[in-house]
C-alpha cells in the first residue's frame, strides 16, 4: 500500500468516479496534503474531501496533472505483478487482431497503463514512459516485458511533449539484448522496414493500420499522391494493392530512401516514384506541371500540437488540403487525415470542405475513421483519442 | 430550364453556396415569390435576393424543407438522363467496393439525389422516394434505374417519417417486372434472405457491413449475444467467423425464422438458437439465468426518431446498454449501436459508459464506426450520417 495520501478538495472526485484517471494539481487540498515534498513517480493513496480512498495513483508533483491513478484499489502498487497483468490483458486483444505480432502493444491510460507506450515488433519491442511514475519504473517495465514477451532487444524512445510537461528529460536507450539500426514489421499483408533507431517516435505508426487497408479497396489502377509519406505505409501498401503509379512525398531523404527499400521489398518498385521536398512546395510544384492524382493521402505531423497552435494548425490544414484538392483528378479520392488531439473529426471535416470551394459541393464522405484498436479509446479520457482520416470523394 | 423561379431571403443563400442542398420555408421570400400555387415537385430555380440563380431545385410547398437543389446549373432539368448520370456516379463507388451487386446503390443527398434511396439485391432494386420532387418523377427514376441495371425487378417501398412530413402516402409496389417475397444477398462473404416485400423498410440493412466485417475478426470460439437480430445479419456472420454459439433476440417470429433459414445457408444452424421476445425481457430473463456473453450486439430501432423524443430515447438506449452490460462476461466486447440521426456518437459513447456504472471504468473504446461508404455522407449535411456502433471492450 503507498505510504503517502492525497487529498481532493470536496467535488473533484467526480470525474475520477465517473471513470476519469487523471488529477490536476489545482484540485489537491494541498494544506491537507502538500504536493510539495512528493518524490516525482511516488504512488500514493488518493481519497476524496471526506478522507474516502479513491485508488492509488503515480504523483508528479511538477506536472499539471499531478496524479494518475492506476488501481481502483487503495492498496494496490503499480509493481512487477500488475504491470504483467495489464501487458497480458492487452496482448489478449492484439493477438486477436493481427497475427503478425506487429501492433502498438500498450496505449498508455486506455489499456489502464498511464505513462506506458509500447510498440512490439515481432521479438523487438520500442517503449515510451511519458510520466515521472512509469519512468521511474522503468526497472519493473523491463522485468514485465521481459516476462510477457520473451523479447531479443527492448529500445526506450523517450522524448517528445508529454516528457516536457512532466519534466522528464529525452533519451533513447537500447534497455535489454540487441536492438537493430532498421526493424522489420508486417502491415495489411506487407513488409516494411523501419528506422527503429534514428526514426520518428517509436518508428512506425501503427495507427492508421486500418485506415490504410480501407484505402487498398480502392487503389486498383489508381495513380497515387502520398504526401507526408514517411517510410511508405500508405503509397507502398496502394501499391501493393494494384495502383498503377504512386508518387510519395517527404521532406527527408533517408524516409525517402525506405520508401524505395519498402516497395522492393513487396516488388512494386516499377510502380513507386519519390519526391523529396517540403509537402507544400512539391505540391505547388506538381500543380504549375498541371499533374492529377486519382488518390491523395494527406499524412502530415501533428499541426496543433498545443492549444495555442490552434488557429495557426488549423490554417496549415487548410492550406495542404487545398492544394491536395487542385491536384486531384475528377471523381478522385482525398484522404485527410490529421494526428492532432486538439483538432476534432468535424473541424478538419469543415477545413476539407472550405479548402475546396465550390468543388467541395461535389464531395461525398467514404468515412471517418480514427485510429485502430490497437491504439483503444479510454471512454471518459478524451485525449486518448487524437487520429482522423476522412476519406472524401470528389463526385467528378 | 425550370419556369418557375424560388427567391431567397437577403442572406439565406449562405449556407447553399457553401455546399448545403435543403431551402427551409422561412428563407424564401414569399412576397416576390409565393410558395403556395406551386405544385409539389415541381422544378424551380433558386435564387438570392439579388436575383442571381443558384442552382435548381424541387419544391414542396407543404414540406418545412420546402426546396433541395439537384444541380448547381439553374438551366438543369431532373430528367432521365440526369438521373442516369447521377446513377453511373453512385455505381462506379459501389463496384468498387462491393463484387456480388448487393448494396444500397443510391443514398439521396450524398449522391447528389435528393429524395431517392435505392438498395440493390442483384438484379433486383428496392426504392424510396423521399420527396416530392422525386416522388413524382417515378416514371423517370424507373426509366433510368432499367437503363443503367437492367434489373429483373423493382420494387418500391416507400413508408417512413420523410415521406410525411412531405405529405406523400404510404405505398408499396412492384414496378417492374417481378419482385420474390423474399430476396437473397450476400454480405462479408456470407448468404442471406431477406423479406424484401414484407420486410422492414428496403429489406436488409446494409448499412452495417463494414461493422460486421469488424465484429467478425472478435469472434472465434466467443458466445455472442445478438439483440434486435432481425434476420441476423450481426448474428450468423458472427457464428460464420468462428463464434461457438450465437443467440439472436427479436421480438417478430417472422424475422427469427429467417435467421434460422440463414443460419443453414451458412452452415452454422448447429450454432445459432433464437429467442423471440422483447428485447429488454428476453435480457431480463438472461441475467436470471445468470447467462453471460463474451460478445453482445444492440442493433435497436431508431429510439429517437424525432428530436422531441430525445430524452426518452436517451433513456431507452440506456436501459438496453445498462441490461447488456450486465449480461456482458469479464473479458468481453460490447457493441452498442444507434441509426438515430439525433444521437451524437459522444452521446452514445456517454450514454454507454454510464450504462456501465462502475464497469465502465474499465471499459476501453476499440473504434467507433459509422455507416458504410455505400452510404456517404454529404460533408453539408448532417442529417446524411445517421448510423454509430461503438465497440467496447470490457478489460476484465
Amino acid at each position: 500500500m503507498p505510504d503517502a495520501v492525497l487529498r481532493l478538495k470536496k467535488g473533484t472526485d467526480r470525474r475520477l468516479r465517473g471513470g476519469h484517471l487523471w488529477v490536476y494539481s489545482n484540485e489537491v487540498d494541498t494544506a491537507a496534503t502538500p504536493l510539495k515534498g512528493l518524490e516525482p513517480g511516488c504512488s500514493v493513496v488518493v481519497e476524496d474531501a471526506r478522507g474516502k480512498p479513491l485508488g492509488a495513483a503515480t504523483v508528479n508533483p511538477a506536472s499539471l496533472i499531478c496524479a494518475r491513478l492506476y488501481s481502483r484499489q487503495a492498496t494496490s502498487e503499480l509493481d512487477t505483478r500488475l504491470l504483467i497483468d495489464r501487458l497480458q490483458t492487452a496482448l489478449s486483444l492484439r493477438e486477436q487482431l493481427y497475427p503478425e505480432h506487429c501492433y502498438r502493444l500498450a496505449y498508455g491510460e486506455a489499456d489502464l497503463l498511464p505513462g506506458l507506450i509500447v510498440d512490439r515488433y515481432g521479438d523487438y519491442l520500442a517503449l515510451q514512459t511519458t510520466t515521472a511514475g512509469m519512468d521511474c519504473r522503468m526497472p519493473m517495465v523491463l522485468q514485465a516485458l521481459r516476462e510477457v514477451f520473451k523479447p531479443k532487444g527492448i529500445i526506450s524512445k523517450n522524448n517528445g511533449a508529454f516528457r516536457v510537461a512532466e519534466h522528464l528529460p529525452e533519451e533513447q536507450s537500447v534497455r535489454f539484448g540487441h536492438v537493430p539500426e532498421e526493424i522489420e514489421l508486417v502491415e495489411n499483408g506487407c513488409r516494411f522496414v523501419a528506422p527503429l533507431v534514428g526514426g520518428q517516435k517509436t518508428g512506425w505508426f501503427y495507427d492508421h493500420r486500418e485506415n490504410r487497408a480501407f484505402l487498398q479497396r480502392f487503389c486498383a489502377a489508381k495513380n497515387v499522391l502520398d504526401v507526408f509519406s514517411y517510410a511508405g505505409g500508405w503509397g507502398v501498401q496502394a501499391a501493393a494493392a494494384g495502383a498503377s503509379s504512386v508518387v510519395c512525398v517527404d521532406s527527408s531523404t533517408s524516409a525517402l530512401a525506405l520508401v524505395q527499400h519498402n516497395a522492393l521489398l513487396n516488388n512494386v518498385a516499377d510502380r513507386v516514384d519519390s519526391l523529396q521536398g517540403k509537402a507544400g512546395e512539391v505540391m505547388k510544384a506538381l500543380q504549375k506541371e498541371q499533374r492529377r492524382f486519382d488518390i491523395i493521402v494527406l499524412d502530415p505531423p501533428a499541426f496543433i500540437k498545443r492549444k495555442k497552435d490552434q488557429k495557426q494548425g488549423e490554417k496549415a490544414y487548410h492550406q495542404i488540403n487545398e492544394l491536395a484538392l487542385k491536384l486531384l483528378a475528377p471523381g478522385g479520392l482525398l484522404v485527410s487525415a490529421s494526428c492532432s488531439m486538439h483538432l476534432p473529426t468535424e473541424s478538419l471535416q469543415k477545413i476539407v470542405r472550405s479548402a475546396g470551394g465550390t468543388r467541395s459541393r461535389r464531395l461525398q464522405i467514404l468515412a471517418s475513421l480514427g485510429q485502430g484498436p490497437d491504439h483503444p479509446v479510454h471512454p471518459s479520457i478524451a485525449e486518448t483519442s487524437y487520429l482522423k482520416a476522412i476519406f472524401a470523394r470528389d463526385l467528378g
